[in-house]
């Protein structure tokens, strides 16, 4: 399956060593998307949600993995057991906040991606959709918040 | 960008007419995700987990709009504050919950997606990443869940 960039993450983050794991590791993060102009068209009324769901490709990855150490711990687990980058196809995805919206860029207050990124889609987030019915478990990520918040990025996904 | 499937989405749903806008339209919906057999060892410590994202083609979507009246109303919104399926980009998203694995299989307890679908990924449900810390507005969609709840999806996006 073939696919574009919709448009590109504008963010504080240049390189890998430098990035939070996850959107809510950094929540003085800002950033924008630039949205291509040909697309810009479908933005309209998306400044009515607070909440957005972003995919992306990880296009600094070149390779994939099926067991991974991720960040957070130090055995091994299925790649689709983590949200680690090096996956079969390379694709993030993140949950951000809309700061605001003019034109093509759509201010984000919590971006956790790489600089340079190319945006694949993005899709309002929706709790009626989103949101698990039933408790949630978490498996070996059930650790304290701040042992996530508090851990950066690193060089082994690279 | 050029992805490939990891595995394929089997469902009750044998039309587009019979599906369910989102998994919570549905909680009574058991299907499972046929993994590939290469891919099986990336499942490992999945089990841990009560809640997953699923990325998927919209393979039987034909066209792109950038412009989209959505299932749940009958104004026109700009296809990304939607999560109708004619996306710049065809891909889906829905959180399901796990009923239990076996081998390749991915048993789920509320599959809203066609059956055939092609996976393109899976990524644990992680609260601490994927639930947003604000207040959360929903524009448009701001309307009961029962109204979600009872329409099912049509023949406006084939």
């Amino acid at each position: 399956m073939e696919f574009k960039a919709i448009g590109v993450v504008k963010s504080q983050f240049k390189s890998l060593e430098e990035m939070p794991i996850q959107p809510t590791g950094d929540l003085a993060s800002p950033g924008y998307l630039e949205i291509e102009e040909s697309y810009v068209e479908g933005l309209k009324d998306l400044d009515g949600f607070s909440h957005l769901y972003i995919l992306y490709h990880f296009h600094k990855v070149k390779q994939s993995k099926l067991l991974v150490k991720p960040f957070m711990d130090d055995a091994v687990h299925g790649v689709f057991a983590t949200r680690a980058p090096v996956r079969p196809n390379a694709i993030g995805m993140s949950v951000v906040a809309i700061d605001r919206i003019e034109g093509c860029r759509i201010y984000i207050q919590n971006l956790d991606v790489l600089d340079g990124t190319p945006l694949l889609d993005i899709k309002p987030y929706v709790p009626a959709f989103d949101l698990p019915q039933a408790p949630v478990r978490v498996g070996w990520l059930d650790k304290p918040a701040e042992a996530i918040q508090a851990r950066k990025s690193d060089q082994r996904f690279v």
